[in-house]
């Protein structure tokens, strides 16, 4: 940390600084430049995070240097990690596709949906059972229903499992059914959740909040990782944006940009950020070309009588595009396709 | 609702909208223009917001009207409400200061808090004990014993507490102490927590998402009214925008939509919107000026030492110039200064 | 200027970044911290601005310390100043209404709208003869004989007129009949058209852009400084934002940051800002209560045909309500409404 | 257009909404629903781009419903066009390299740049010679200097040249030098130069502005097609965001929109999207996996003394990847790499 003094501050105005930084057990080095005079911090992250410097009189600004993250941070752990899902890869050196319905809805749905998944070449099914809906009239999902719905499917194809946890009391039965724990986009900051995720032995999908900035959708990472559990994969989704004519923006910019900054993969989810159908395969290729470890698409049966974002759902008809653009992205990439588990 | 069919749109692709409606329970009215086909919609609000007609063949788009919110729409209530915290009033008629540290630190430093804040003619505490922070090395709040400190204060001032429960697990312990239960920014839709306060008998504060949109904001309320609790107060704290030199962006605008679409009180939180101390006092003006029901401010008698938002805190040399604020824009607004109860 | 090298930055890597730092003129200071060494910039701003050391190996950060704009900054010149426009003035102690019709459309509604302008207060009066409009379908203002029906309006009148200029082949006959040029949004970083007003002798208002950063607006008013003219009064209209059910959101922050950096006047536009009518005179308290040192505002004798903006234009039910927001707002903010001159 | 009567509009509300358009010179045709009265409007696009129904008494809402731009719209013109500028094609079935540094310096650097265009497999030469800049203090361009050197050096190497013109009175000296003309971002909505550049006989790139809709961007490109000029390139090139860490966010998502909408090709610039060398190749695969007919980017032979943007430039080392990511974009897609034209 810099602490960059005013032209104006006295030397009491630097004394206070630097008492402050040692009574928070810091160390402080002081440089007297010309025009202005410079504090550097070294200190652990407990000290920097509560350190109310920018407070003092005579401060004018106040620099992060370091990342105010750790456990998942490439700074302290070069290599990239590959988190494993029920045996399946997701990570450096290859493309995964998990794909699923948005909502499950019936066990013929559900499994329905399962096999064109398979069909496309997923090796991953999506599904969610508890589902957080902006209106209190929406459909809010089966529930427990459907985490049982989801085992049957998995035990007929054997497709391993991610689907949503909204609330920390439904992390031990949503873990006895899924293989992957999702943390859904408003829940980024629900930090009793991402504690309570971060004690279960399962991986863990930690969606981007709307508006999340790389930093703090590290640092609610980083949350989970305290707890134990570093098998995490984060997934952009789209963010808010001023753009009427699509619902959320994807960011393919967070790709390359977390890769560098975290050892943890990342995917893309085109259907959540799109929002309509015909902008899925687009941004699914978009994604994956700029180097995502894998893709989450929403596919159904019967788009048009979904109980919920039917309007994005891939249908049989796309399935050949979904297939080719997930090959021909690994392929151009150098990666290869993770090998779906055989039903 | 109004479903508006793209020009190529075909007799089949009609039948099936209108079938689709109907099997719902809903009722469809057809109107032929010249150019376009247009249906009207006739339901209840669990219908519309589980039709899927978007993904229908034909149909180009669909437009809400009626508001999607009931319980707390101004459409079905045309008088704004007054709720009573503690019976301070926040409403029409009033202008109420809520004030008070960001975080309980110690007995001492929240009685002094709670002394500057009559000082500056506050008829509410406000304080933290669970305090939600981006970073997990950063001071995450005293918990229970923050409010048993908040409650010795409201024994020794009587000041009624506002403070924040994060998590649907607490809201029983929170409610024991507090006098209004605050719903953080990080938390507006986490669903299992609005509908947990929805179920106390104690009002709720429901801080607006950092990119929620009104609609959005006040389906949040809509979860909490719908278990059954009606007093609900809003609060606008800033938004986040594109702007580096200001920490969240105060949503001036807010204050009269809000109070055209719903029935609520709103209130303005200028501190955190602001982040920054010199700014505080102009956005408390401006919110009231706007017609804010209420202001809520940070204030601490040692901000150089605060464990959270030391930046943000007023001082004690600024208490007059805030209660001349409130002072003169309740009057500039034909409104009084909600009374403070007698310590 | 403050440059930050990475960890593992070489001598030879800080030896590049000094002597390039020379080359262009400056003088470079090193210090040598513990865990990263810190390079400070002196130098005039044609240097710092031209300076390319991001690029360079081994530098982490750069950190801007200076406001990088000079002739309009407060940092030169604490005194906060007064720009007269026909005798009017804009600046601290008084609080200015503009008031007048979005578009001159006859002589007839042109005056009718002054007169109403009068009856609310307005000093000065506002008006577009040339419209940019985003269709090129849309009525796009009546050009070189608005300006003439302005000026007539002025004679009978006696109120001072402000008009937007859109290119700077126009400069010269709106300057030779508005007593102050306002430069739009959309030519916000038109920089040929700065340049132009700036070579002229009459005030300029400078609108922001729709999500110019304050150090954006702030250099793009250096820029007309630089050509010598330093009667510039900045606008804030409002910013694009995520929110749907407002056309701008109004950033009342802007007021108090602005007066900060800069000694140039600041004002705000509600009318653009909102785009509806019910939200003028609300978010006008709001921008006065903040400090904004004048307000501008539509208005129509009949809105429902008007050519450009009509929903919204206050009307003549409307004046008495603004005229009160101002003499309010002006007595709690202890200044004084800018003297109308007399017809 | 369909317009949509509140609940309680009366007779009297609804006749003066026909009789607007009516003397507008449109066609109304009223349905009345069970809860609403809905007016639909067929009329011409200056029509309906000067109705200002929405100030009427008792109007709800007005949806648009076809598109508001007619000669680059989609809707009319179903096949997608190809742009040649100096005989390389821009459109479907190529994919077309263009680069070149941000700006031109020297002869012998501009030289060196178009070199390693090639070298990468461009066809086309970016460069500019008038550069906006956001600060008067930063390096302007060479100006008609600048164009001077890019006609020597396309003499040289037979690259035809893409350069910006920032002035409606530098577009005939632009035009003689160029092959394509630029419109930054910043000139988005600068009408007269819009017009200017319609009525001359080259291509001209259109970029987005710094927050436009598609709606805004398809209609100031609509406005250099009402002057003959329909040889438009849009350039999508980031759009302003909450994103601290990235300068803008490149918009995949406007690639296949803007081809739904529009009959233009649509291309990206990476590297004034992401301000830094490391994101430039990842976008541009992202951008080309998502559809872009071409992409753009900065390269530089010394970046490290480059004038304008060295952060983002790519060098000599980056060459290779870049010429990969074309190629293997291309073939993924299903198209071919645009031939360079020999030198």
């Amino acid at each position: 940390m810099v602490i960059v003094m005013s032209p104006d501050a006295g030397e009491n105005d630097l004394a206070e600084v630097v008492s402050n930084i040692e009574a928070a057990g810091g160390h402080a080095f002081v440089s007297r430049g010309v025009a202005r005079t410079i504090v550097g911090v070294v200190a652990g992250e407990e000290v920097l995070e509560n350190l109310q410097v920018h407070a003092l009189p005579g401060v004018a600004d106040v620099v992060r240097i370091t990342a105010p993250y750790k456990l998942i941070s490439r700074e302290n752990h070069s290599q990239r990690s590959v988190i494993r899902v029920g045996g399946v890869p997701i990570g450096p050196g290859t493309v995964t596709l998990i794909a699923g319905p948005c909502a499950v809805e019936t066990p013929e749905q559900t499994l329905e949906a399962a096999q064109m998944a398979i069909a496309a070449g997923a090796s991953l099914l999506r599904g969610g059972a508890f589902k957080p809906r902006t209106s209190p009239y929406a459909f809010q999902g089966l529930g427990v229903r459907g985490l049982e719905i989801l085992s049957d499917v998995r035990a007929e194809t054997g497709l391993p499992i991610v689907t949503e946890v909204m609330d920390a009391s439904d992390v031990d039965v949503v873990a006895a059914h899924a293989d992957m724990l999702q943390i859904g986009t408003r829940n980024m900051q629900n930090f009793g959740l991402l504690q309570a995720v971060g004690s279960v032995g399962k991986p863990v999908m930690l969606k981007r909040g709307l508006t999340a900035t790389y930093e703090e959708w590290l640092m609610a990472a980083e949350y989970i990782a305290q707890r134990g559990n570093l098998d995490i994969v984060l997934c952009e989704r789209g963010v808010r944006s001023f753009e009427p004519a699509i619902r959320n923006m994807l960011d393919v910019s967070a790709v390359p940009m977390i890769q560098s900054l975290s050892h943890l993969p990342i995917i893309v989810d085109p259907s959540h950020a799109a929002g309509r159908r015909d902008l899925v395969i687009p941004l699914a290729r978009a994604g994956l070309a700029a180097g995502a470890d894998a893709v989450m698409v929403d596919l159904h049966p019967h788009p048009e009588s979904a109980r919920c974002d039917g309007p994005q759902a891939l249908t049989r008809d796309e399935l050949p595009a979904l297939a080719s653009a997930v090959r021909t992205m690994a392929a151009a990439t150098d990666r290869t396709v993770a090998v779906p588990v055989p039903a």
